[in-house]
């Protein structure tokens, strides 16, 4: 596919800064900024500012009540009247366990082609993408092809937690077109960027099943209440062996697949090594014998009540005879567009209230999520993400309806598209987290085509 | 209740040797001879020798295989024909917590009126009152008022797991006409001993469902296996709600009560302070609406199903998105007399096959256990010991059908009654276990008197 002139030079001149997008990749990386753990977040959102400053870009932090700053910028388009909302996040997994980096967490050191350090990949090698490609554009054309807005929020890793009221109370300044995020990455089985035109939802529940004031000798079962069995008998009634959910009223509003969405099954079924899948899900063959297609439909567009944790009484070596006074579990219940998470909250508890176990407590982790939601592949925004990567890496990316993980604006709804450079040997919220120089460089290539891309869409 | 004069004469020279019963029990507790850690118990069981050949009873210390040594001891009767067997165990708990320790736990201090150290009452002040109490009617009569076999064992706190071949081999060793054990204690209501004419069986297994390799993120959760689901629908066939078990023939050849049985419960029933138990328990009421004699008998009669702990996946704080690959569940089942362990694993495998839940494993702790079992108050043993209880603690002791805990000897098998004397707070397998000396010395009174009180039996 031919690269358009105005593109290619933007291009080279990518190519002819490489060194100043890594070095000032590597002092964003050098600043730690820990969620978790409250640890550097406004000095890195003070550096953001400054690095977009540096590079010409208008960007200010902005104070979040109980939360870090958030860093929001602009840069208007003499040529266009769109404008594109660029999201990204400075905030870092905790780099723990120490011992196991082979280079300093926040050292960015640079060796065998790549910058070591927590962030390098996630998200920072994305805040710096918008960056530079912005400058570049600037820099070779005196404009951007669209208008851009930038948010870089400090809080991603532990679920954007104060993000909505501060983007409530402020709509104007990320209000956009479209938005498009850049922290996701290659697909693993073809290098070529996951393109994600949909997100689920995440409800995350604890029950838990309370009894005597402390566990009991069991040789006193038949006097006690058992926690451990109502939670059982509760569990039990949620879903069936076919995985189907029992809840009244659960699939209400689920999103029904039509031509488009069984195109891109079709699709990437075709490109798929479903052994290799298979081999790294540590399984012989996918569950309920779903395989082809229907695995990836299953994948995809199937809500699940999924138990993620357990617990109750002993579970040492050896016995030990006790009732135990308290049970719990964890589930994670994927909202698929557009069942709501606030309306699922209220059914499971009805359900349980419905079936006899009103004493059960029904925990929501975290505060109620973002719905789902999902856009067309024929969205200007859906376009303009596919044809780049097509650009950039020379072949179809791979293009699917809802994807597990990403994030929403939910009080300035547009269409969002989410796809990202990372490769798959990045380390992820592992230790030795890493990004390829060429990789970065060619993430901000990507960036630069998007930007192109989605302003030739007014035009077309 | 009047004494009668020989055996007053008994009690009087327990008396006047309290410092040497008192002396010798301080030089047993601090011998460690901890099972659970192989620590000392060969030494134990030669000193438990020495100590009875001191007294002037017959002993050796037998070598089990792979076991430690079990001592075997008897003192025939020139007056009687009937052998009682009396059962003692010399192992203990680990210590641990050791920093929990008032006195170091092996000091055998005196303090407060009290012998403090592991062991002091479980078991090694019974292994002594057998001891003191045959060598007072040497002393006194020069005869003991019945023939007297003596087993002391050195792996009760780890379920007596060497015992059985032995005992299997060498049975005219122990055969005798009756069994008692002075392993219990007095009930806490009354301090008047608990008597128990029977004992549960505890078949203590573990499920366990497995799934992929290791853990999956929970956007695969519709490919992957949900051993965690699977675990609860397997558990959720075994029991109702109404905690009976749904495994095909459990019930067959339970135990059906009679007068004997309704008398007894009657008559604890009428004598136990249910507000201080349910307070002890933790609970407002009891389960199912139980209450009365109605809870007794389900305490002591039901067949019981108990979940003692269940694991899965994560279970730390906040959420963590996995399907583990793994789940379990501790169960203990208590059979009743005459419910059968090994044929009550069979039923609970053949049952989890049917409804197709061939692939989860099933795991029993331990070995099979052996069976319950249960004799009449009518027995001369029964008897025996609660006339014994009543002229050494001048109330009626409180007898129960069945009991939760105990010990009995498959393979000769005998009418056999555990009681005790250990006070409801000795600490029990708890830091500072301890035995009152005045508690003691009544302990030993109290074995004395079993011993008259069954050669009676024979006249009578």
């Amino acid at each position: 596919m031919e690269i358009p002139v105005e593109l290619q030079q933007v291009f080279d001149w990518i190519d002819a800064h490489r060194e100043e997008a890594i070095v000032d990749l590597q002092r964003l990386v050098q600043q730690p900024s820990i969620s978790a753990q409250k640890i550097g977040q406004k000095e890195c959102a003070d550096l953001v500012v400054e690095l977009m400053h540096n590079d010409g870009l208008e960007a200010k932090a902005y104070p979040l009540q109980d939360g870090p700053p958030c860093v929001i910028g602009a840069q208007p388009s003499k040529q266009s009247k769109k404008t594109m909302l660029a999201y990204a996040h400075y905030d870092v997994q905790p780099p723990e366990p120490l011992d196991a980096w082979v280079y300093p967490p926040f050292s960015a050191t640079i060796a065998d082609g790549k910058i070591w350090g927590r962030g390098a990949t996630d998200n920072k090698s994305g805040v710096m993408a918008f960056i530079k490609a912005a400058k570049a554009w600037m820099k070779v054309s005196g404009d951007v092809p669209v208008g851009l807005k930038f948010i870089t929020e400090g809080e991603e890793e532990i679920g954007s937690i104060h993000l909505g009221p501060f983007i409530e109370a402020n709509p104007e300044l990320v209000r956009a077109d479209a938005m498009h995020c850049l922290d996701g990455g290659l697909n693993a089985s073809e290098l070529t960027p996951d393109i994600d035109l949909g997100l689920k939802s995440v409800l995350y529940v604890e029950l838990i099943a309370r009894g005597a004031k402390s566990d009991v000798h069991s040789l006193n079962a038949p006097l006690v209440p058992q926690p451990a069995w109502e939670l059982v008998r509760a569990l039990n009634t949620l879903v069936d062996e076919n995985r189907h959910i029992l809840i009244d009223g659960w699939y209400e509003d689920l999103w029904q697949l039509g031509e488009e969405e069984i195109g891109q099954l079709e699709a990437n079924a075709s490109r798929i090594d479903f052994s290799k899948m298979k081999a790294d899900l540590g399984v012989e063959e996918f569950a309920l014998g779903r395989d082809g297609i229907d695995a990836l439909k299953a994948r995809a567009y199937e809500p699940t009540c999924n138990i993620c944790g357990m617990t109750a009484g002993y579970q040492g070596p050896g016995s030990k005879t006790i009732v135990p006074n308290e049970a719990r579990v964890k589930i994670d219940f994927r909202l698929i567009p557009m069942l709501d998470p606030e309306k699922a909250a209220r059914k499971l508890r009805k359900h349980l209230d419905d079936h006899g176990f009103g004493h059960i407590e029904l925990h929501i982790e975290g505060n109620i999520p973002e719905p789902p939601y999902k856009i067309s592949v024929k969205e200007d925004i859906s376009q303009a993400v596919i044809k780049a990567a097509m650009l950039v890496y020379g072949k179809p990316p791979v293009v699917n309806g809802v994807s597990a993980e990403g994030v929403i604006l939910k009080h300035v709804w547009m269409p969002t598209v989410l796809t990202g450079f990372a490769t798959p040997d990045c380390n992820l919220h592992a230790p030795n987290e890493n990004i390829g120089l060429d990789s970065y460089i060619q993430g901000i290539k990507y960036a630069a085509a998007i930007m192109w891309e989605y302003g030739q869409m007014e035009k077309a």
